[in-house]
């Protein structure tokens, strides 16, 4: 999101000569998320002068498409008793991501003013932990007695139409509040000739739900699976607690694409943007990966310091360590990054396997060719001679080869454990490679420059 | 999406025993999506036969919900005939979708056995290219006169319902197809006791669309953006085309996250899934950027000759060469990965890159004095003398800074440039730093190792 910088000077000016008319029209000409886009430049106190010219309808909804951060940093400098009435307008889920990122001592002076109903709902959802479906569901949702007629639902959906979130779901309840139906706009206003009809006779009796306590994930995925405009979520009684909409999915989707590249590039997912991780927090979650990492590669040490002996006698085989391991590791990434990522998207399953890792091989058979044919150039015009430089196409060859093996089987390895596969990172696959290319090309220089006749 | 295996006994007892109505009845009883699902394991006819109790909806229904091979699979081997019926109901851009996998020989059998309105419809949605908003749209959507009143709104509303993938915006239109507005269900039913008011005088102007041949990257952040349930697609007049729903963003938004996975990993993003790609066409995808990488790692090869008169003198440094490159490279690929997922996710912008910086340097020393400090120990271990042992933990220290640094300003770069900064994929970052780790290491051993006193 690049801020546009056309409106700026204009709105800057509008408040400098406190031109109401402009801004209340600046408010409410354009989409409540472009009006905050524009905004992006102002300052929290200069947004607040902004938003006071429109009514406070708009003014909540450009609020709630404001940047987190700056959503708090106004939560937190503006006047209290202001800032508890928008608190107050928010939608619940919008409100409690809001609060979650204050200071506390702000929240605690800002809580006994908003009214007394969103001030428990306020409390129940922060209960929640993060990551769960009750952390993201919002309280404000169309609810009825499934034997309540279409007329009265109609009527019901009228009035309340301003207020919720998502209208497009009327959920059926019975009188201790089990879900126990759902009725789309669309099959309500289908229904619009029959008004005496009653709820429970036309609703949908299967209606797909999720519990309170199911990972986000899952719950965007189950949303994403079947088309669903809102998700119901209820606790254990199944009595619904509340509904996950379309746009916090999307929201979810995003955070989970950046958790997965995260741990695909050997980072402990972090629970908050880059620049709000704390330092030692990030030290931390990159550090025992690196660690681990390091202390496999230490192996590569042990593994050189058993063959000193033929490396001191063919000094030449060092120019291509890092030739070698870096070619193991690259292809074993390539196959790691779209093995997961096939995983992940619902690509290819477990049933795959083998189909997978057979042409994993075959790939890395035509792949390490290709290269090893480069490296023989290479290393011939470096040592000038057939017989060594044939030592480095073979080794390329196969170690290749164990990349895309290795690259492809751990993940699946990982899947079929129950286990996400993406924990196999890229680095780390790198690093198993990392040890047996040097292994492999100690081997293969063993067998063809000493063969058993001559050095007999 | 895993099979579940509860439902095939069950469902091939059915087929065998000819049980009509429990076949309905599990076509009915669960959402379509669930049933689907739940009939992975059956074969395109038997699938096929189960569908055959169910009326066209729920079956249309559950047949969109199956994976894409399937679908094709059924399209390409059942009476054409069927096939074509079932075509003419699918939603427009579903059927789209499965007609371009389509052996093209069928699609040309099936064709003319389309109903004429649906065949052109299909053949206008077939020419938009691969990943545009005019590929992604559907053209079944409710579209009203400006003029209409609210009645006649509604009216027509409850009577195609049934038809319309979304009925929860209504497009305005006048008399040349030209977008004039946008009214919600929920403005609409807002306005059921006011039925004479025109559509006109209260939808809403500032209508947010995508140009027919926007990259549908974009269209799925707009959407994210703005909350809508909906995207209107218009022409360069800015005549009504189409409609993207949210369900296909969702759609849009995983493949998008796969193509960004494997950029990062150093494959160019392929157009199908794993499977589905041509093994010649993934074998070019990733051969060409092995063959870079490999070009680059052939520069350690050169470094290392540079310096073979002190690797024969200090043999021992040899031991030591995959662990400092990996240490770079891992510290790298970190970095990379954080600033590019942090820049994707609009959690970070260029205006940052001096804090980014500073940050990535202070974690580099941290990170590389801790690993600096295992090196050490090691290398103590394996040489039994401080004066060597102090070349590992000076080496690391740097060459993880230098992986920091350059992780995190070689994104930034790309960005600036206004390139995809996942184009500089964590295998390319960890190849300049594996040139750089050998430069490092050899300077800081001839500096440590043979000090100027006594050499001269």
């Amino acid at each position: 999101m690049t801020s546009n910088p056309l409106y700026l000077p204009e709105l800057r000016e509008m408040l400098s000569s406190s031109d109401k008319e402009g801004m209340r029209e600046f408010c409410e000409a354009v989409h409540p998320a472009a009006a905050a886009e524009f905004m992006e430049g102002l300052s929290a106190d200069e947004s607040w002068a902004v938003l006071q010219h429109t009514g406070p309808a708009t003014r909540t909804a450009i609020f709630s498409f404001f940047e987190s951060a700056k959503q708090v940093e106004m939560i937190e400098t503006l006047d209290r008793e202001e800032m508890a009435e928008l608190i107050g307008e928010l939608a619940p889920d919008d409100r409690v991501d809001i609060l979650k990122d204050s200071d506390t001592e702000v929240v605690a002076e800002l809580m006994p003013l908003v009214p007394a109903d969103e001030r428990r709902d306020i409390l129940r959802l922060r209960s929640f932990p993060e990551g769960t479906a009750g952390a993201v569901m919002t309280t404000e949702f169309a609810r009825i007695h499934e034997t309540a007629t279409v007329q009265q639902a109609l009527d019901e959906i009228a009035v309340q139409a301003g207020q919720l979130e998502t209208i497009y779901y009327l959920y059926a309840v019975d009188t201790s509040d089990h879900l126990r139906g759902v009725l789309s706009a669309r099959q309500l206003l289908s229904a619009i000739g029959k008004p005496n009809l009653s709820v429970g006779e036309i609703m949908e009796r299967h209606v797909v739900s999720v519990d309170v306590d199911e990972d986000q994930e899952e719950v965007a995925d189950k949303v994403a699976r079947y088309d669903l405009l809102a998700m119901p979520v209820v606790d254990q009684e199944h009595r619904l607690l509340g509904i996950i909409t379309y746009d916090d999915v999307l929201d979810v989707m995003r955070e989970e694409a950046v958790e997965d590249a995260q741990r695909l590039g050997a980072v402990d997912p972090l629970q908050d943007s880059y620049l709000n991780t704390p330092f030692y927090t990030l030290a931390w979650k990159r550090g025992m990966w690196l660690t681990i990492l390091f202390l496999g590669a230490l192996l590569t040490a042990l593994a050189l310091q058993y063959y000193h002996v033929e490396l001191s006698r063919w000094e030449w085989l060092v120019l291509f360590i890092p030739l070698v391991i870096s070619s193991g590791g690259n292809s074993g990434s390539q196959s790691a990054t779209l093995i997961i990522a096939a995983l992940s998207a619902g690509h290819v399953s477990l049933g795959d396997s083998l189909k997978i890792v057979r042409r994993e091989l075959l790939q890395g058979l035509l792949l390490g060719s290709f290269l090893g044919l480069i490296g023989f150039v290479a290393a011939y015009g470096l040592r000038g001679n057939v017989g060594d430089a044939l030592v480095i196409p073979a080794t390329i060859l196969l170690v290749v080869l164990s990349g895309t093996f290795f690259g492809a089987v751990l993940p699946l390895l990982f899947e079929r454990l129950g286990q996400d596969p993406a924990l196999m990172s890229t680095p780390f696959i790198a690093g198993i490679i990392d040890v047996l290319g040097i292994l492999i090309y100690m081997t293969v220089a063993l067998t063809l420059l000493a063969p058993p006749i001559l050095s007999g």
